[in-house]
């Protein structure tokens, strides 16, 4: 039968429910561009689908190392950055490996933990101050050996961020950083330096806008690569969505108007629910806002039913940042419910 | 640093090579209709691409098990067998789990126990049997506790399947049956009936030559399959390759046309070799025939040589069948240089 620790766990599900608005999964609300579609899925329709793809996604892992300044051999290419994040626990987290990392965060870490036996310090976040717990985490990872630290900046679901020098700060420690940067495009962040012990971890599915076709990528130095490159699936990217990928990075400015967006409507929808009675915002530089308000379950629900679906969790709601549109009628419901 | 068991192992790899005539992957031979390509990418343009697939891909799911008699609770669908393989050991097998194995056979099954951190029972098979070793594995079974099973029939890459009965058997001895059918179609095999302990492994690369697009399929009771989902990654099917999927459900033809031809021409090209002075082919019920030969890295290098790209292994080939008209050129050079 199947192993204590996965008996003892629950399925990470997302309950489906149908929406007009649909800001539960900080996803993109822009559908890519029309004429990008048309020109990946003609060189798809010339391939051979009969054909195993290549190896290690060389063509994509060139096109991500040009688009960042790195060579081929940092990068790694997956199905979804949840892939290479399942790869690198699995390269560093063993049977009582400690792993420190700030809670609430992304549920997936603490469950791949789980599966590799390791042990989830967790370090509790406020999401008011709009900043990671650092020192915490610093205090947390002195005197241990071998420690791996999952952090995710901005943070999901609470929006904060790293303080500068962060990732450095936990380097220092000797533990092994494996750096969540999902949001950091709506951040203004930038691709940290390599280092043997730093795993940054990507996504197209945030700023790039293709939740849909999973595609994520890490960055780390060569000789890294080539320890999570053991544990990774081989022939794991299907050739439509490398070449969506590839497509994707030689047209930027779909991704940048995302960008563009969600900074610029973060703000407007922060201040317009900070006005609210009974509402309050936390600082965010993510394409979403956590936010306390009274009864969040009757909130959520009755958000639901004017059309505008968003996530719950235990004591705060999470919305993600729409086009202007699907923000007002967030904003629209909230001030009459909240 | 990365963890003792990875630093250990060596990396997963294929040469890359290119070649005329490329029998080295056990692929179909032949491109998808047409048509089919052009009905799913035309569904696939018109669907969001910013919006994460459906957590389930309950679509798919429901298409297969209609495919096969199931219901969709008893399926999972994934990133290929690969992932759904790597999904289930890391559900059974633990540190110290152990797992017996016919041995030679598909290497990711030992990479993937090895990470998990179990244990390997490696059961010798005689490749010119064409029968995989039941009892020798029955007899390692005995006495231990919470074993697994990993056996793949047909065999990769030697092409013996179990005798009739075996799945009954092994299940019998109390172990954890995971049993990899990718190549059962050539076989004229049939799913093995449901069981708590029995998890089966299909994939739409070889019979169904969609090995580009990366998907699998796993069939057990709805008690497992729930406790494997708890381990498996969510989201890990794109929307693309999903409705291909589907798409070919509902086109069997060319999948039956691939069978038949590898079955047919299996004969032709094991009759032809075995017709070879110092050629050996081993009996096989899968879509290649591995073979003894003298002097099998000189015979790789001057096929290559040749335009034929075939699978090199410590003692013996591998060829996989392709159309006939590459199997002549296969068995014309081979006829030169054996």
């Amino acid at each position: 039968m199947s192993r204590s620790v996965v008996a003892a766990m629950t399925a990470y599900t997302l309950e489906l429910r149908e929406a007009e608005v649909k800001l539960n999964q900080n996803e993109s609300p822009f559908d890519v561009p029309r004429e990008l579609k048309e020109r990946a899925l003609a060189i798809a329709a010339e391939r051979p689908w009969n054909i195993y793809p290549e190896f290690e996604s060389s063509a994509l892992r060139t096109a991500i190392a040009k688009a960042n300044g790195f060579a081929a051999e940092n990068i790694l290419a997956g199905n979804g950055s949840n892939e290479l994040l399942a790869a690198s626990i699995a390269t560093f987290v063993g049977p009582g490996t400690p792993v420190v990392l700030p809670k609430p965060t992304f549920a997936l870490y603490e469950k791949l933990v789980t599966i590799a036996g390791g042990s989830v310090i967790p370090i509790a976040i406020d999401p008011a101050i709009g900043v990671l717990p650092l020192d915490a985490m610093l205090a947390a990872l002195k005197g241990l050996d071998d420690a791996v630290v999952i952090v995710c900046s901005p943070n999901n679901p609470t929006g904060g961020v790293l303080p500068a020098g962060g990732i450095d700060a936990l380097l220092a420690t000797g533990a092994t950083v494996l750096f969540d940067r999902a949001y950091g495009d709506f951040a203004r962040d930038s691709q940290p330096a390599l280092h043997d012990r730093l795993v940054t971890l990507s996504t197209f599915s945030k700023a790039w806008g293709l939740a849909a076709l999973r595609l994520g990528w890490l960055a780390t130095t060569a000789a890294t690569a080539r320890e999570i490159r053991k544990v990774k699936l081989p022939y794991s990217l299907n050739i439509i969505s490398e070449s969506v990928a590839i497509a994707a990075l030689e047209n930027r400015a779909y991704r940048d108007h995302n960008v563009e967006n969600a900074v610029a409507e973060r703000a407007r929808v922060w201040d317009a629910m900070r006005d609210i009675d009974g509402v309050t915002p936390f600082p965010t530089q993510a394409n979403f806002i956590l936010f306390d308000v009274r009864e969040p379950k009757r909130v959520f629900e009755e958000l639901c039913a004017r059309g505008v679906l968003i996530r719950e969790y235990a004591n705060a709601l999470r919305v993600s940042i729409g086009t202007p549109e699907e923000n007002d009628r967030f904003l629209d419901a909230l001030k009459e419910i909240a």
